[in-house]
């Protein structure tokens, strides 16, 4: 039976993650409102703690534990955000932190994880050797698994996010979040289901990694092949977890082009001076092809990480 | 005589321009914190409308005019961000903007000027061709002349931005900021010479650009020869309005090399997520030379500007 968590875990998570975490700040563009035809407000999580809203889930696991489950330390799989952003939580904590990762992984992602005094364990690029090596790594050391989004306590710490947005903007009609796996979508659902219900979620996902669209739209999980988009945090599939949030309170899932979602996010750095992922300007680059569905709305827009590397830009 | 803007002149600008500006966000970064050895809170007028600090002088300049003043419009020459707040400003008060720029201008500066409803009229890039140009523009339409930075309407206005510092952060011990022309060292001056004068006000200035600091050692205005740093909006000289506040309350002025200044951009960009121009990055990089200048303060740091080239990185 799934753990799912209910708004009480999300208002402990907010209480629980508050001293780790900044409260973002909500940023607005006159002009990009102007080409959106709607009231746009970003909630920058980019400007979070570790560059991204991961940091809110990974410390409320993190800072969930009891001293003796903390003492053997928490462990993950991710060559993402989740990976940095547990190995801050654990190191706020000063517990042990363990992340498996492809030895194919960029060498910055590598740094960050070490950046925050988390250890970096290698495997081979394939399913296969990272569940070996993983397993290894849980059973030598009795770590705490946290899930990169298929958590209940990161579905929690996730929906602090819309909380604060909530609290930050009157009036919203609507919330964009983009899909990966899930988890800041089903955070969002989780709080919006239960503290401003006539607030619609919407998600938006790359249509070269479409599988939770795709999804949405048959009614069951349906995992992608092999996805390839600039958006690299939005490859992995929705889980039973993630999927129940989604398919009870999603509106509708949009879908943007690559070059749809590098103007948006080029459009993003020029007029908002925030450096953002393309994973960010994914919900910009659907409202901008949508423009019937979000016209004269006020829409909450999660930008949710900054990590980026500056020398390697899509644009260029 | 020159008119020295007073300490009551700049709370009426604050008044006077709230409804125009954006009351931009205080960020920290706990990395950058540790690389300087203090704590340092950048004050992000990156963020701000237009993209830049000048839109607080501008405003204060066009909406301290009276209606007669107003109808006739307002000019100056500029093809740096003055140019483009004036126009922003010009703008919302619903009366005529006139820039005078070289030819030769980065298109983007034109079009950013034009993209707030400012009228651009070309001059060949001398000194002799951009007086005569502007002269004829002041005489055919009577418009109201708003320098970038010698005017106390204008130094009045940048004054604003360090007393919504003070506002925002509780005991710091100085402030840092970029030194071109002044305006924004000046304001600063103002501001904190009256509000809060136990804390010190630095300038931070290219080695390349280096006119302020000798003018500063030498306790006379000495302008550069053709002044070549990659931080563009500091190559213009002192003016005896600016040269006024800085001879009299600035503790120090502190240089930074090409190579200094590119690093701490790009440190600034990775680490706290925002896209902010050359310029911006001199008084971070003046920190880390002049680590014992500043170990264990709080240090105010001034974020001037984010309009910069997402083309042409200087990094790359």
């Amino acid at each position: 039976m799934m753990n799912i968590p209910s708004i009480a875990d999300m208002l402990i998570a907010h209480e629980r993650i508050k001293p780790h975490i900044h409260r973002t700040p909500v940023l607005t563009s006159r002009v990009i409102d102007e080409l959106a035809g709607a009231e746009l407000f970003f909630k920058c999580e980019n400007l979070q703690k570790a560059g991204a809203f991961k940091v809110r889930g990974a410390s409320n696991a993190v800072f969930g534990l009891s001293d003796t489950e903390a003492a053997r330390g928490v462990a993950t799989h991710s060559s993402g955000n989740h990976g940095t952003c547990l190995s801050y939580a654990a190191g706020r904590r000063g517990i042990p932190c363990t992340v498996v990762m492809p030895r194919t992984a960029p060498q910055a992602k590598k740094d960050a994880v070490r950046g925050y005094g988390g250890k970096v364990v290698e495997c081979e690029p394939s399913t296969t050797s990272r569940e070996a090596v993983f397993a290894e790594v849980v059973a030598e050391t009795g770590a705490e698994f946290v899930h990169p989004y298929n958590d209940a306590r990161v579905i929690a710490g996730q929906g602090t996010c819309s909380k604060e947005l909530i609290e930050q903007v009157d009036g919203l009609d609507a919330v964009i979040a983009p899909i990966g796996g899930g988890g800041m979508v089903s955070g969002t659902c989780l709080t919006l289901s239960q503290l401003a219900p006539s607030i619609k979620v919407y998600a938006a996902e790359p249509e070269q990694a479409d599988d939770a669209y795709r999804s949405f739209k048959a009614g069951y999980i349906i995992a992608d092949d092999a996805p390839n988009t600039v958006a690299d945090g939005l490859k992995v599939p929705l889980k039973d977890l993630t999927w129940h949030f989604v398919s009870r309170h999603v509106t509708d899932i949009l879908t943007a082009s690559e070059e749809d979602i590098v103007d948006a996010m080029k459009l993003i750095w020029k007029r908002m001076k925030i450096v953002m992922e393309p994973s960010s300007a994914v919900p910009l680059a659907t409202i901008l092809k949508n423009r019937d569905v979000f016209a004269g709305k006020r829409i909450g827009v999660i930008v949710t990480g900054g990590n980026v590397d500056l020398d390697k830009l899509p644009w260029q």
